[in-house]
């Protein structure tokens, strides 16, 4: 029998890639799916590419809807989380793809996030290696509660962390900057997403540590090198409707070769499907993981400068959210980890 | 076993497209893909969205590498298909994603391509409905020769066919507007092509009747209505990489009324999985069908000025060339007419 | 000394082009900004790319607000505009960028945008020509108000008015599809207008008759040919910020040949700065008009159908609402009438 | 009587913004246009966007073409401005927009260009501050030969340098990451370029310290820092036609409080037209400088990370390359610095 999942926030951008996935995942039944303001409505007038899913009807988001599924996706404002969560019982798979459930760090958190911090779930993001071997994905397997990465961080940390899970890098003055496509803010009204405005235009936001990405980026770069890593982290807003571009560069240690820092990250992504250090020569484009779970990256070493430079793309929806949540349920249960998830982006 | 199948034009849009689909059709076994400048290359170079099939290897075209396969897709400049499709044995299947095969007339053929006419193939969008109740999927059945339609006309002459089909249509005064993407006018490197040219533009191109998809679409609608069409059709360059949105407007007869149009359309498509009509209110966008091998529309009537008004999106690359490609080949080897073909789109 | 004027509707895209262009006029100082929600911020907020005027505050609309200066140019919603009017003395030049006072048909304001016709004012389409000989032009010369013609008339009247003008085209079965840059659609919050629904697609709204520009085409061009015009009209969205490209096409009268057909728009046009054919063989683009006060089209005539198809290009905020505006403010001035109006565009 | 100048590369983007801002110039004659694949065509075809200039025609680009001008703008490929400029005599303003001139050493540009070096002209950046009190602008009055700096140049030398010039910054881990729009890449036919490629896309080049400017950028630094500056640069490909976003960061000395960093910023830039530190809290955008000749930059101290981090915006070919050229003529031949360059952006 099919699992039977809920999709909570099923309007939103991010639900409406869930469901994407998940429509096409050979072992899932979309069971339900919730809304805010969209309740009541038809998913073909909410989500109208989702053309198998057209006359599916979108209930309320409370307990009782959610109940009575193996797994329940939450893809809702952060805050939201935490008391849905509770309602369900501890044998129902919960993947959170806000940031509830993301930091360690209850003064992070407060930081800035600010309200009572929630705890920290299993982190939904398998190839992040660390020093000593472990990857994260050994602490999916099974888990019952999952928090999916943040967009930003699942490029940004993927691009360096072989670098101090190898202890290659400093762990200062790390700079990361992404250029995210206008989903990644999602589908609220709000004017500097209007359209005239973003066509045609870049913008920073955030800019000086202050963007919520920042701590978590901070987060699973110190768990890769086991010493606490500073990073200073700036968003900007590309005119395209989706993916990230991440440059992150950080200082080579003394006497670290350009040999050594390739070897590291083919051998950290080596075995795996999803993130791929592409060969010399070739740079990524966000164009080519649009609707993939794929993360492609590549790098230089700056021998003037000293430092490491690693450019990274992924889809922001995909594997920057609701591929990672798929991808996290496939762990989780045990299936095959790339079931239901693209093998390929679509482009042009 | 598996249908092996080989793909000429592996390096254009097309191409590209043709193999993201038949990368996931559960039936099908991609033996050669073939291409002329990038022979020698890797896919992953050409295409690198294509990562499951990145070390792929681009042979050249010749009828040698074409040799041996079930099903060959030929994805070529037009004049190109003929030669190669003589080498190719009967019980091959042969499907032409280009113009070669897809007129009747030989005079359209010499007056909008010029060079001698190759002749014409079953026409693969077996939606197209006729006065009498035929529809083009009974020709397409069995067929082991298909010419995949025009991206143009796919959108235009399903958008009016039901109306002719029915009798409601006058047959002059037709016209049909349509904006396409970018990836519509192929991979070749023209000066009006360069991003800097397109972004934030929009501009015609072959107007005032000369556009080659002017008596494809013609004929396309005549064979709806059974007696012959006139169309002024006039196509134009959008700012976006795919996609078609055609307005297609026609006179009604004498006495003909709104209900009757709406009738005809809902008929039409009523058990139809790939093309729509939208609940009433809903109007279609090009985003909704991108990646998907779905046709959605919407038909308004103009009372003041007794016309009919439909407006249709398809993606040029999936539904309008590729995914028709597809579905032409599940027909004619009788597979599930929608395998391997995306029920959804990729938004946003 | 320097005319002075005020700018009402200052934080809106028509009202900010506005701005941009009286700040280069010679002759003019800007005295006074007036607007709803951005009352009491600066411009430099709400404007960014206004540099010469950040510091200017915006004020309240109100008719204390816009007493005191030689023009006021209002870019409100319909329905704004009368009252404010009628507080404004007859001596003071009063244009209105909105729709109240585009109309002479009572019935057609009431049906297209309901509630009391306020009248009509001048039309501030100089260039537009009529059977005979006239010229709106003669209407406009010592105005004290004037209508500014909607962004999409702009484009479809003086498309075609040449050859109504000369008598030379059928009064039915034209059809008119436009395609136009967001920004024509204002700068409130509308969830269609979201940056990642619009980049990468198109979609028709108001199709079948019912846009509010349908009637103000056929009243342009009725005004051109001296008899009833009727139009089919169908507008869509672009994925661009400025420029709107609209297709027009109308049957010729029996035996016009192509000759006659391009004799009378040449000489429609031959001594306008604002409005040019372009000469054969060019076809025009709207980033060649992006930030210019220009109208450029090419015209062919489709033998097969019997019919003329012309595709012109316009800035929606320059030509199409602001630069117009500017335009009858030289007119009705007796200034130089190209005073003040980029004689380039922007591109690319 | 007007100064009388030629533009060499009239055909190039860099050429079609030159004659933008020229044919507004109120003190200036464009008395010769030269191109070279172009010549022999008129501007109404190369650059249809240059309405007043539609009718001149492209003369070859050669020694004597360019002879008996006061002023002389070349916008070529680099390489090709040495030879010409040694054809003109010394009370020839010749400006150029290429590299050739731009770098004081010849080991740089032996490492990045290639070739002989052909040396350094006064840097056309009048804004550009030192440590002591000087600027670039003091070495442009009355200068006859002038090298335009690169447009990532501009941008990441203009946001950093304040710090350098007060010694607030380490000389040490400044890191630069800009985007770009497609213009800035050129007019020449490459694959990366195509619509359909760049569209929805972002993609980084010449990472790792390869990309030219990045000895240009560290020269301008160096200059205002008056000691060795070291720089991480990385350029990536924007979907937007034009406009430059940079992300300039650099650690700041020990001690350094915010208050001194955004003083120096205030300070160094309070008497500019052109360069403008936006009210704390205001981001800049692109679209807000597109057509202009303004730079608009926001900073940020990042505490946590002991980082200052400037965001800046330029048009790539006004203030990037043409208006920098015009403002480079205007100090030399000792005219107002600000004349014939637009105060305001164009938006949306």
């Amino acid at each position: 029998m099919k699992i039977q999942v809920a999709v909570a926030g099923a309007s939103g951008y991010a639900g409406g890639e869930l469901l994407r996935l998940l429509s096409g995942h050979p072992g899932v039944s979309i069971k339900t799916v919730a809304g805010a303001s969209s309740a009541a409505r038809t998913l073909g007038e909410v989500q109208p590419h989702l053309h198998s899913l057209a006359d599916m009807v979108v209930q309320d988001t409370s307990a009782e809807t959610l109940q009575g599924h193996d797994v329940v996706f939450l893809a809702l404002p952060h805050g939201a989380s935490a008391s849905l969560a509770e309602t369900l019982g501890p044998e129902v798979l919960v993947i959170d793809a806000g940031a509830d459930f993301r930091l360690e760090s209850a003064s992070d958190w407060g930081q800035y996030y600010g309200g009572p911090h929630a705890g920290a779930w299993p982190y939904g993001l398998p190839e992040l290696p660390r020093t000593g071997g472990e990857r994260q994905r050994d602490r999916l397997r099974g888990a019952r509660r999952v928090a999916v990465p943040g967009c930003y961080p699942t490029s940004a940390v993927l691009a360096l962390a072989p670098g101090f899970a190898a202890g290659l890098l400093e762990p200062r003055d790390v700079v990361v900057v992404s250029a995210s496509g206008a989903s990644g803010a999602g589908r609220a009204l709000k004017p500097h997403l209007l359209a005239s405005e973003v066509m045609g235009s870049m913008s920073p936001y955030g800019v000086g540590g202050g963007h919520r990405h920042t701590p978590e980026i901070e987060q699973g770069l110190s768990w890769a090198a086991g010493e606490p890593v500073q990073v200073s982290f700036t968003p900007t807003l590309a005119p395209m409707p989706r993916g990230i571009l991440t440059t992150a560069t950080a200082r080579l240690r003394e006497g670290v070769t350009a040999g050594e820092v390739r070897a590291a990250w083919e051998e950290a992504y080596a075995g795996e499907t999803f993130v791929r250090l592409l060969p010399e020569g070739a740079w990524p484009a966000t164009s080519s993981v649009v609707g993939s779970n794929h993360v492609l990256m590549q790098l230089a070493v700056d021998e003037r400068a000293g430092r490491v430079v690693v450019t990274a793309v992924v889809d922001n929806l995909t594997k920057g959210t609701a591929g990672a949540a798929v991808q996290a349920m496939n762990l989780a249960l045990g299936l095959d980890e790339t079931s239901g998830l693209p093998e390929t982006g679509l482009a042009p």
